[in-house]
């Protein structure tokens, strides 16, 4: 259940409401008119709530629901108890956080800028937006209309930010170009200088690092997760892109549109991902190569080749998806009947 | 040898202290009047020292230890040096922090509110708490009796802590409910969103992250260590639970009661461990996956399936100690005598 | 390009003075008059640029940059365009830095105080000082002179500082002496307590952690990485190691001299590493080993046993990297012609 302390009660919201939303047509013989007024999981969802499939691993808890709708696939429509309105869609996940976002709104960005931030005279602050405790921003930044800068957070000479941004706290952003719409997770680490230093036997000499962080638009950063700035290029981050937590993304690296890097993956530097490319947990991506479009990659993955467009790929090094499962069954067939020495 | 500079200069304890802290007997040869001062290595430890062994990579160490007092386990008695007083126990480490925690006690709690915190008139803060230099206490908190809070840290509106909590600076805490003797170390970041949203061809849709992370007692959590809220369940750390540094704990994920997970691990979604699992460095666990009662994972490993309770898996993908010790000596043999192409 | 709001545009200087900055021959038919502005990748380089060529894989933005000068080994000479002042340097990247350094200095420290911050009367801070908003500064800390101290950054009692450090923002150090010329990044923990218990059936028992950080000079440690203070022997960083983002480095680990942690690297309590230590993005190294100098580590390698000095090594579990290259051509070999099942 949705704790009414952090999130507030929602109103509620008709079924008809709901299928216009979601664009499912009502069904025919369901009350157009009747009421639910929260989200819940399959197994904690009553008939007032909403709730989905979308997971074989709770095929229990769907037969199981006394969920009052329950957005669902064709394939599993007839699972559905009959006590639960089912609305079939082919993205019930979707529908779900569409009914969710409506149920329970993003708190809104109002004017305030709080006495105890730190704002340079020199910085350009736009409409409506919140400046928290301790917040810092050095001259010349530029904040675009509508962004909420939580506690701590500073934003260092000459960062530019575009409209609607959510910056959590503690966020560091130096030497950056952010779009809009982009939501910065606690403790992220945007635009420090990147990993630059020549080695020989004279011992390390280190090169200024002079290029800038550069993100798109609609983007997500994770918390802790850190973006160094380029060295010469810039580091750019496409439109759309998800990054998880505790990710680290080398200078030079570009990053395409809408593409996913989950949980402590790491790039090195001035490797290129394409578009919709996804790096699932604990990826590590070696510098300088190029990643095609639409690629997969499999968890905790070590690539040192270029990818072309589209494979799946796993393993460390990296092979493509079904070698790699050949190559998990070959060994357990090696080991069979051996004794551990 | 401990610096004082850092650490207070303990008062001497004498033997008969000590063992009646370790309950072990005095040996009938030895002055129980004798004091003792400090607690040291094997290496470094003098006659006013106390110390211990508990790893056989340090037998050397051992049989030239100058240490007034060694912990040490019934089966490597005999190589202790004559001119050492050998306090024989099960669990050497445990008797030689219960020492060492009476040298050096904890640092004392008291009420000291900084002038330069931002605390809401509507938090509610408990007796004898310490709230540092610039700390950010929203509307709705509760804080127990004889907190810690460092400076620069967050805890956003509604959330909740109980006794005797000490949280060090530049936390961030949010949408959380948090137990007694909870210890929170520098930059862990509590209750974010988690990495929520759908794919399609229609490009990313976030999924409103509508739960909580529920903590219990006596639970220390690592330095950078993310942990995110739940989606519409909650995220669950059990009590004793002991979690390092650069750790990612993800929406909806359960850690069961005095489970040990090592730095870097990474836990996907809604995945859910045991009691007393231990999942050393740099795990990677999948999401929606059971990890049974006593479980331990090497340090690597990546959990692609469930796992009955007390088995120890290894490997990438993991599978039984016993089989991955095979498959590393299959692969061994493999090779011998071929060339490198 | 560099952006000259982020980075300020610098005086031009002449083919004689980078000639004899790198101390390399003027070619007898080249201007030493002429004067440059600029450093860049060879791709975006113009006439007034200088640019350097170090990776085989830019072989073709080689041949047709329009660099003013390219620094360059012999091997790749004859690959320059005439237009371009080929200089010929066994370290073409070291020249490209000095250069590079010589036209963007490092921002210069001053005097500067911020009255926002909060800094102890018993903080003892030299000359020439930066202490930024918000910072905190406790009891018996000692700053050398020209530090830089950023925004929000803790620095526990009793630390102690040497000169030229640069700390930037939201950084917390604690239990520290720390060296001369000392660069930390933001969000790096240094000092808290190491991840020590004693577990055995009664639960987990925690050992009070007693030691110290010592970091020598010309350190870099990278943003939201976390070092862990001694347990009773203390964590030791050597000179002029290099640390890279979200490193998890132990209590009681020893770095030597000049050694390079790359992202994500994590090593457990009491490990010593030589010097000229490199590892690897990613790279996993279990407690009390040791590790040779100048031992190299392929990424996301995984180590349970000592490494002789000079070797390279690879895999989880790392073998020496010549049998990991057969390992992978074996396994490649075997599934040949294999369905998958």
């Amino acid at each position: 259940m949705i704790d009414p302390r952090f999130f507030k009660e929602p109103k509620p919201i008709t079924l008809a409401q709901i299928c216009e939303l979601t664009k499912i047509p009502i069904p025919s013989d369901k009350d157009p008119n009747r009421t639910f007024k929260g989200v819940a999981s399959l197994s904690e969802a009553g008939a007032m709530d909403v709730s989905h499939f979308h997971n074989a691993k709770y095929l229990e808890e769907l037969k199981n629901t006394k969920t009052g709708i329950c957005f669902v696939t064709s394939e599993y429509v007839d699972q559905v108890p009959s006590s639960t309105i089912a609305l079939i869609s082919n993205h019930p996940y979707r529908c779900f956080g569409q009914v969710a976002s409506i149920l329970y709104p993003n708190i809104q960005v109002f004017n305030n800028i709080s006495e105890n931030a730190f704002i340079s005279a020199k910085a350009n602050i736009g409409k409506d937006c919140v400046i928290s405790p301790f917040a810092v921003i050095e001259e010349n930044v530029v904040i675009g209309n509508n962004c909420y800068i939580g506690s701590h957070t500073v934003i260092k000479a000459g960062s530019v930010l575009g409209e609607r941004c959510y910056i959590e706290s503690h966020v560091t952003i130096s030497h950056a170009l952010i779009g809009n719409q982009v939501y910065i997770k606690p403790g992220a680490r945007i635009g420090q200088p990147g990993f630059g230093f020549h080695m020989d036997s004279l011992g390390h000499f280190d090169i200024p690092q002079l290029g800038l962080v550069i993100i798109g638009n609609n983007v997500h950063i994770g918390a802790n997760t850190t973006i160094d700035r380029g060295s010469v290029a810039n580091t750019k981050i496409g439109n759309g892109v998800r990054i998880d937590n505790l990710v680290q993304i080398a200078h030079n690296v570009e990053i395409g549109d809408n593409s996913v890097l989950v949980a402590q993956v790491g790039i090195a530097g001035s490797t290129k991902l394409g578009n919709f490319v996804i790096a699932a947990g604990q990826v590590g991506i070696a510098g300088h190569l190029n990643i095609g479009d639409g690629v997969k990659i499999a968890a905790q993955s070590g690539l040192m080749r270029d990818v072309e467009k589209g494979e799946t790929i796993a393993g460390s090094p990296a092979i493509p998806v079904r070698d790699w499962h050949k190559q998990t069954i070959v060994l357990q067939k090696l080991i069979k009947g051996k004794k551990h020495a």
